[in-house]
């Protein structure tokens, strides 16, 4: 498995654009976007776990019931969240005008929209710039950059990763773009994700890979504890790389779904690392608990913790409340038989010894910790489960965004 | 009932003082604090949920289990959690030199710190400034004073309540002090809380007093979702006020718990107030829950929002976010069914209505939200079950707070 460029443009078959409609007004940045296969494909989709569901979650929810999907239609600027039946008749609508463009039937077409939530959805926008938007799309980068614009919100980078494998002797391509910043949190975290590839594979192997992939990698990340209204996850297989039919668990699989998690994990850590207002990007690892969802619980109880966030913002080594995090956690574990260590590429120190604190330089832990990429790395004596999730600091720019912007 | 001045000092018998002893070594803050019965008192106690538990919280439970108690010491500046055996130590000679001063035995002595986590503890400053400690205390207001001021760390406000009440003919009081201020999350709200009577009631019926005014206060108040190691409220009732013994769950019992619950309420509204770097108090109170619990679940996840809390902060009336809170809290609830509300002394305007958005004006939201203290009102139409959560904005200086002070 290699890295490629190209997006979700980088397998065979898909195209991709994006232009401003109109939704986000007063920026005037892209804020419509499109991916299309010009052959059909097998779907699989996860989408948020919160109560309240946006119009475009329900919509998409129910074109995907099938497992067929040829294209996905996404705005930003507007979330059609708590906007009642006009915002579901919107994103019924949305999804009928990009069917109309390619002679689709329009539950073959899934849609994703994010941004602030309860204002009425500015159809009208979507309505007379369609055509341009169909007109747009291409097969190379450019495509795919200007598709990924369109769906950023908050999101100071693009976000993207693509990979190529051999498959059965043929190449086989996996490419994702991502959204995501605040609202990010477990299970999944706020984000819009479209994933494309041109693997041969059925629909009920697809979406397990997909399963197996997010519980890896987006339902591992956490910004700020909270799960949005829109999370939608969405892969989209064309079978254009002519590999013979994935339909059972066997090395062709494994060889796929290692591929497509490692592209939702390089998004995932993508995301975590453009958290609103991060200034880095936090990687919890936990090691020796008595199975993976403990490791898990107590790596993401570490992650959420304010207290530890803002200790990272301030490359400070306060590991006490690493310990206080784990504890509140619900999860068994042993604080007697814990190593606690701060690591980064400046090296890694151990700050906490089996029930005890441990004689460390401040100075040392100040360089190790003022990296842009941090670890704090948990070892019990509990077990053989591990688990990584991935988080980020809790910085002013954090609260200056969000009390600042309606989003 | 009525409000009355002196704090633990009000009710009859008890006496309080504190003084620096240098555990705050830079500050010169007060940072030891005591409070003695003459008499001594049926006590009951709750403690941190955190699986680590400080030195001094394995001490008191330890101490308390018999019910009895007539002094607590106290300090600041030193957590004395996650010190291993030398804490375990350092605590236990906390109480006995506390006993030493009023020939008590050591178990008749409850132990409370707060402060940094995981640095050696300094018993030997508490062993040189025990004797001043003791001849400090005094039965009045400057004592109380004195003891509060000893037990706080970034709390900017002195946290105290003290009420009078008639039962069975006689004068019974209760006061009670706390601190906390970040590390704040139900179940406990991090804090040290010690509250005093002169009532005569058992243990049983003081116990489960204290268990159903925490319910309705301190387990409903949250800063920002840490839970610490070190929690600890206690109440020590001495019968000095002459009531006849409380031992059953009549009148004169229901009084009792009133008011106690009323003292906790207060202490637990001030300590959200003086949230770490927080510029307002925030109310959220749903009605018409399925039951209780729900319409708990729904406020705290409301109130533990970090986007909604820097809405708050920027007193933007972003009720996406509160609907969002509700939507990924796990409760029971029907969004097309909510109508959601934004109030203050200011008014009250209501922003979402049965599963639409309202048209509201923004210029009158923001008078209502600029306000020091704000509320949310949630109404749902499932049931009768209700319940109010108290929390606070969060704001630039709970990250400065935090990335800048080891605590």
């Amino acid at each position: 498995m290699k890295d490629i460029s190209g997006g979700v443009c980088a397998p065979r078959g898909f195209k991709a654009g994006g232009i401003w409609c109109g939704i986000k007004a007063s920026s005037k940045k892209r804020d419509l976007g499109l991916i299309y296969s010009e052959k059909p494909c097998v779907a699989a989709a996860m989408f948020t776990m919160n109560r309240v569901k946006a119009a475009s979650v329900l919509v998409s929810r129910d074109h995907l019931a099938d497992g067929k999907c040829q294209a996905v239609i996404a705005n930003s600027g507007n979330a059609n969240a708590c906007t009642g039946e006009a915002g579901l008749a919107a994103a019924r609508r949305m999804a009928a005008l990009a069917a109309d463009e390619f002679a689709l039937k329009a539950d073959n077409v899934a849609v994703a929209s994010t941004g602030v939530i309860g204002v009425p959805f500015p159809i009208t926008a979507v309505e007379s710039s369609i055509g341009a938007l169909a007109s747009s799309i291409r097969g190379d980068e450019a495509g795919h950059e200007a598709a990924l614009e369109a769906i950023m919100t908050t999101d100071t980078r693009k976000k993207a990763a693509s990979v190529e494998l051999e498959i059965g002797g043929k190449t086989v391509r996996i490419g994702g773009m991502t959204k995501g910043s605040g609202m990010i949190h477990p299970n999944m975290a706020t984000m819009l994700c479209f994933v494309t590839t041109d693997a041969a594979i059925n629909r009920e192997l697809l979406d397990r890979a997909l399963r197996a992939a997010v519980k890896h990698s987006f339902n591992r990340v956490t910004v700020d504890g909270d799960t949005s209204t829109n999370d939608t996850i969405l892969v989209m297989a064309n079978g254009e790389a002519g590999n013979a039919l994935i339909n059972i668990e066997g090395t062709d699989y494994q060889l796929f779904a290692e591929a497509l998690e490692d592209v939702c994990i390089k998004l995932a850590r993508a995301m975590a690392r453009d958290g609103e207002g991060a200034t880095r990007l936090v990687t919890i690892s936990v090691k020796g608990a008595k199975d993976e969802d403990t490791a898990e619980t107590l790596a993401k109880s570490i992650a959420s913790s304010s207290l530890v966030k803002a200790a990272c913002f301030g490359a400070d080594a306060n590991w006490g409340r690493v310990l206080c995090a784990m504890g509140y956690s619900g999860a068994d574990f042993d604080p007697d038989k814990t190593d606690v260590f701060f690591a980064s590429a400046k090296g890694s120190i151990l700050v906490y010894k089996q029930g005890a604190p441990v004689q460390f330089s401040e100075e040392e832990a100040k360089k190790i910790l003022l990296e842009e990429e941090i670890e704090i790395n948990v070892k019990l004596s509990g077990g053989i489960g591990s688990a990584a999730v991935w988080g980020c600091d809790l910085t002013y720019d954090y609260v200056k965004i969000n009390g600042d912007y309606r989003s």
